[in-house]
C-alpha cells in the first residue's frame, strides 16, 4: 500500500482540476484533520473566483429536483458547476443522497459537474466549516458556479446559507398556511425567491404573498434592490431559466453597486469568529482533564462565576494556539 | 442628586431580598456594564439555592396564563417565587408585558412574588447572558422557585432553557397539525410536557400523541425517567397543581439519582463557553479599528484563511483579556 498522499501536493492537484484529488481532498476537510490545515490554507488562498448560491427551502418544497434543472442549466450556459448538498437531518447518509443524484441523471457523467454531499454532524459549527471548506475545494478547483443545497432551519444552517453570495429561497404552494420562508425565519436572507410546483394553481397565490409581503417589510430592512420572485414548474422546465437569469443578475448587481466585496467581507469575518468559536470548544475538551481541571473545579464549587471563568478560558486557549 | 450606589454595595442589599436593590441589579446585568461585573460574580457566589424552571411554549400556547396560575400555586405551598419572561419577539416591550402582568392581579402585590421582563435583544448571546444573570439575581435574593417563561424558538432561546433544572413544554390542541415541540425541537428538552386548553375536546388527542412519541423516540435517547404529560385548564385551575407536583418531583428525581450535580455543572460549562463566545465577539469588535485592523487586512486580501486568522484571533484576545 503506497502512503497517503501528503496533503499540500494533493491540494496542488486540486487546483488543476483532478476530480479523484477534489474527491479526496473533500473528505479530508470534512474529517476536519489538523494535518488537512495548511492544504486547505493555500486552497483558499487559490479560491475567490466562484459565484456561491445558496439554496434552502424547507422538505418537500422542490428544492432537489430544482437544484438538478438549474445546474443544467449552467452547463448549457458553458459554465462548470459544483453542488453541495447539506442535509444532516435526511435519514439518508451521504452515499445514499449522492446516489440518487446520479441515479438523477441530468447532471452526471459529465466532467463539468462535481456533486457532493455533506453529512457531517456533531461538533459545534463542525458542519458550516466543512461545507464552506469544501466550497473553497471547488472553488479552487475551477467550478464557476456552487451551489450549497440545504434546508434552511438550524444555526449551522443559517451560517452556511449566509456564507453565499446568492440565496435563493424555494417556497412550495400547498405545504402549509404559511409560506415557509417566514416560519423559518429566512425570509430577510433571500436574494432571489423561487416558488416551485407552479403548475399547482395555488402557486400563483403563493408568489402574490410573498411578494406582498417583500413589498411591505423589507423596504423598512435598508434593502437596496427589488428582491425577485420566479415562478418555477422544475419538471416542465418552466422558470429555470429565469431564475438563473436573476441569479446572474444578483451577482452582475453586487458587482457594480459595490456590495460583492463587502459582503465577501463579512462572510470572511463571520467564518473567523465561528472558526475561532469551534477552537474554542474543541480545545476546552481536549484539555478538559488537563488544563482545564482546574478552572472546571472552581465553577464546581462555584467559587468563580461563568463570566469569570470565560476570561480565564479565553486566556488559557490564547496561549493554546501561539503554543 | 446622589451618587449611584456602587454595584458591590448594591449586590450586599439584593442578598437581603431588599426589592428596590433587585430591580436595580437586574437593570444593570442587563445593560451588561463592565461595572456590575464584580457585583454579579458576588451575587453568583451566593445563589444555587432556588429551582430554576423553564416554561417555554409557543405564542398561543396559553403559557403565560399558565404560569400566572403556577406562580399563585407556588405561593400557596409557602414559597417565595421569582418570574423571568424573555419574549424578544413580542411587539410590547419590557414595560407592557410587567404591566400586563400586573394588571393580571393572581400574583401581584405579594412581597413573595418578583417579576421581571426581559427585552435584550442584538448582541449575540446577550439574551441568554442577561437572563440567566437576573435567575442568579432572584436566586441569591432568596427566591425558591424561578420560572423563565420564553418562546421555544432560536438560539439564544435555547441556551435560556437549557440552563434551566427543570423544563416544562407547554403545547396546545389545534394551534397546528403537529406537536409545537416537535416543530420547534424542543420535544427532547422537555422534563414535563403540559398541554394546555384541556377544555378543548382535541387537548385528549394532544395528550395521546404526546404520550406515543415519548414512548416511542425517547429510550433511544438514553432516558432514564418517563417524561410525565399533564393536561391542564389553566381558567379552570384544573390539573395546576398536577403540574407543581410534577415539576417538584422532577427535582427531587435530579436530587436522589444524583443528576442533579451533573446537570448544574453542564449548565455552568455551557454558560462559560457561551460568556467566552460573548467576549470574543465583543473584543474582536471593539478593537476592529485597532488591533484587528491587521488581521482583517490580511482577511480581505485573503492572503490568510478564516481558519488562520481564528487561531490568530484567539491569541490577540487571550492577550486582552489577560490585561
Amino acid at each position: 500500500m503506497r502512503p497517503p498522499l501528503p496533503s499540500l501536493q494533493l491540494a496542488e492537484r486540486v487546483c488543476t482540476g483532478e476530480r479523484r484529488a477534489i474527491a479526496r481532498m473533500l473528505s479530508r476537510a470534512e474529517a476536519g484533520s489538523d494535518e488537512a490545515r495548511e492544504a486547505l490554507d493555500l486552497i483558499y488562498r487559490r479560491a475567490g473566483n466562484a459565484h456561491v448560491v445558496g439554496i434552502t427551502g424547507v422538505p418537500g418544497s422542490g428544492k432537489s429536483t430544482l437544484v438538478a434543472k438549474l445546474a443544467a442549466a449552467v452547463l448549457k450556459s458553458g459554465r462548470k458547476i459544483g453542488i453541495i448538498a447539506v442535509d444532516p437531518s435526511s435519514p439518508f447518509s451521504g452515499g445514499s443522497i449522492l446516489g440518487d443524484r446520479i441515479r438523477m441523471g441530468e447532471v452526471s457523467g459529465d466532467p463539468s459537474v462535481f456533486v457532493r454531499s455533506m453529512a457531517t454532524r456533531g461538533a459545534l459549527g463542525g458542519l458550516a466549516r466543512g461545507t464552506l471548506e469544501a466550497v473553497d475545494i471547488l472553488d479552487a478547483a475551477g467550478y464557476d458556479m456552487i451551489f450549497i443545497e440545504t434546508v434552511g432551519v438550524g444555526q449551522d444552517e443559517v451560517d452556511v446559507v449566509r456564507a453565499a453570495h446568492t440565496t435563493v429561497v424555494v417556497s412550495a404552494p400547498g405545504l402549509g398556511d404559511d409560506i415557509q420562508a417566514i416560519k423559518a425565519g429566512i425570509l430577510e436572507i433571500a436574494d432571489v425567491h423561487a416558488v416551485s410546483k407552479g403548475d399547482k394553481p395555488e402557486a400563483d397565490k403563493t408568489v402574490s404573498d410573498l411578494k406582498s409581503m417583500l413589498g411591505l417589510g423589507l423596504p423598512a430592512a435598508g434593502l437596496r434592490r427589488a428582491v425577485p420572485v420566479v415562478k418555477i414548474c422544475s419538471p416542465r422546465e418552466e422558470g429555470i431559466g429565469e431564475l438563473l437569469a436573476e441569479i446572474d443578475a444578483h451577482r452582475d448587481y453586487l458587482v457594480s453597486s459595490g456590495e460583492y466585496e463587502p459582503r465577501r467581507q463579512a462572510i470572511r469575518e463571520r467564518r473567523m469568529l465561528k472558526a475561532a468559536e469551534h477552537v474554542l470548544h474543541e480545545e476546552f475538551e481536549r484539555h478538559r482533564e488537563g488544563r482545564m481541571a482546574g478552572l472546571l473545579a472552581a465553577l464546581a464549587d462555584a467559587s468563580i462565576s461563568p463570566q469569570t471563568a470565560a476570561r480565564q478560558l479565553l486566556a488559557h486557549i490564547g496561549m493554546e494556539v501561539r503554543e
